[in-house]
């Protein structure tokens, strides 16, 4: 076979806050051998989402966290190097749940085949994948936008919100990002095709959030929370919709914020403005997979949806640009490349 | 015509905090005069209910407050004792909108005449008025509940929350009570058929409320806010569904409380529980009500839903019985009685 070099990131320990180098560690491993049943993948490209800070934490979340001393897990664009299984032969290029490391053995479940030649493969972790389905089914199902409202999302430019605002151009909508620096407002309008864009991080972000929804808010698409919920909060109109799909600024807290406790006032809103607040995660509705698949095709078929990667060189640089996507330094859709691209 | 003493009580001003008589004054009046397409009405019972503290107070809420000077507003039962207006004579029984008043003129706009035949008035202000309305929207609409879920409600002994528990039994739920006193916990089990109810003034309610909920809560249908809120939430199970239909811990809040600020954390189990929150008013599922009232008579009839009524005596102690509503003094649905019911 190959005398390539195999890595792979476990977590070390549960991580106080932004982890680390010490909570999540690298270390060299012997290069997997595949047994009947099994083949041998190598990790192409892997997918940093936030939703990864909860794997790491032991605290309760919606699905199981990694256990100190695993390899963290992560979904993955993989080629097939051998294969002692029907249906998958060397060269194949897959989708799979292969995690932080260069190589990997698959008992080919939940791996599926992709075909370079319908599009580009790293799409298959981002505006066709897991994010862009989150942004279908969060916006659709429950935000259940008419055209006309205004549709206000936070991390605008990243995976997700990127792909909000432009399903909510095409459902007539107006809308509105929300980002931590100019240049990526400046991506959610002239790439995305956003409505307006404001920078949070702004001093007079209220007032320009305020002059961009001049209609006032009917969804709020919810990535951050934190200071830019708040500022949402008062532009809410009577029967807004709340689809709560992350809450990125509060992932490292260690401590309940300081006062005043605002849940009674929050309570209060949703009452007098009779408010739908709704927490989803993609994979309670792979029911819509097919549409979501048939529509989002089409979509970029037409120009209507674009996207936006940042891909990342080397399993060494995994650990920080994790970090850098907790604190929004990347750029669009954060991708890790551990290999070469053999469908480029 | 009569010498009948005639009073009403006007908002002198906006309440800080628990309403006093300085702020709801009682006031003689002349008996007013129908003119040409109006009716005198005599007020035989006014409804009183924790909504009303919202049109006391300046504060934005989901309709127009009451103007200091003005009469205050509310549902009333009321004989009809002159009329100028066809297809109402004197002796009818309506529901009216005639406020906290003995006397009021009526153009028979929003008035419904009223059959004693069919069940006793008072209904019409309760459990086949707007609280049995509220109810009935709140969690069936809102709920949407399954047999052999767990239903929790607050304010379980009150107007809304005795109708919540009854439907949910007949829905096929386990009902769940929280009030603030033995004796309505008594009530909600005994008058009321719920399978259990907890007082939240014991030390050991959290505990009580748990052992209540041995499969957690699918269904919490809000009527109070504050730390019965706060003790629902652990037990609150993946995908459940929080009708918000009142605050009555809240009503006469004056600041923002002390911290921590819970709402950063609720957000996160909104998130990881996939929960639904999700305000109401009764006027706005109007299209309801005539489900409503063919399924809350048929329940009536066969039993299924009973009702308690607390009637006080007279106009003059009609703020003083409103205060008591909002520290929970009544049991079951408060309702003045300002004149003699000819019904009866």
């Amino acid at each position: 076979m190959t005398a390539e070099e195999a890595k792979r990131i476990i977590l070390a320990r549960h991580p106080e806050g932004m982890p680390t180098g010490e909570d999540l560690r690298i270390e060299s491993m012997p290069l997997p051998k595949p047994a009947v049943n099994e083949m041998l993948l190598r990790v192409i490209y892997l997918s940093l989402d936030p939703y990864m800070r909860g794997r790491m934490s032991p605290a309760r979340s919606y699905t199981k966290g990694v256990t100190p001393g695993d390899t963290m897990v992560g979904a993955t664009i993989a080629e097939v190097m051998e294969s002692n299984l029907a249906g998958f032969a060397p060269g194949d290029i897959v989708l799979s749940y292969s995690g932080w490391q260069t190589h990997a053995l698959s008992d080919g479940k939940g791996v599926v085949k992709l075909d370079p030649s319908q599009a580009p493969v790293t799409t298959a972790l981002g505006v066709l994948g897991m994010p862009g389905f989150t942004a279908y089914v969060g916006l659709l199902e429950h935000g259940r936008p008419k055209a006309g409202e205004t549709v206000v999302v936070s991390a605008a430019s990243g995976a997700v919100g990127q792909v909000v605002g432009q399903i909510a151009k095409i459902m007539g909508c107006r809308a509105v990002g929300i980002a931590g620096a100019e240049d990526k407002c400046r991506m959610v309008t002239e790439e995305f095709g956003f409505d307006a864009a404001v920078n949070y991080k702004e001093p007079d972000f209220r007032d320009r959030l305020k002059a961009a929804c001049p209609s006032g808010i009917d969804i709020y698409f919810e990535n951050v929370g934190g200071d830019v919920f708040r500022a949402v909060i008062p532009l809410l109109n009577d029967f807004a919709r709340i689809p709560v799909c992350g809450r990125i600024a509060h992932y490292n807290d260690t401590d309940l914020p300081e006062g005043p406790d605002r849940l009674p006032q929050f309570m209060g809103l949703v009452l007098t403005k009779r408010l739908s607040v709704r927490g989803f995660i993609q994979f309670d509705h792979l029911d819509r997979m097919p549409d979501f698949r048939r529509d989002m095709a089409k979509w970029i078929r037409e120009g209507k949806v674009h996207y936006r990667e940042d891909i990342v060189q080397g399993i060494d640089n995994t650990v920080d640009a994790f970090r850098g996507l907790l604190t929004g330094r990347n750029r669009g859709k954060l991708i890790m490349q551990f290999a070469n691209d053999p469908t480029k």
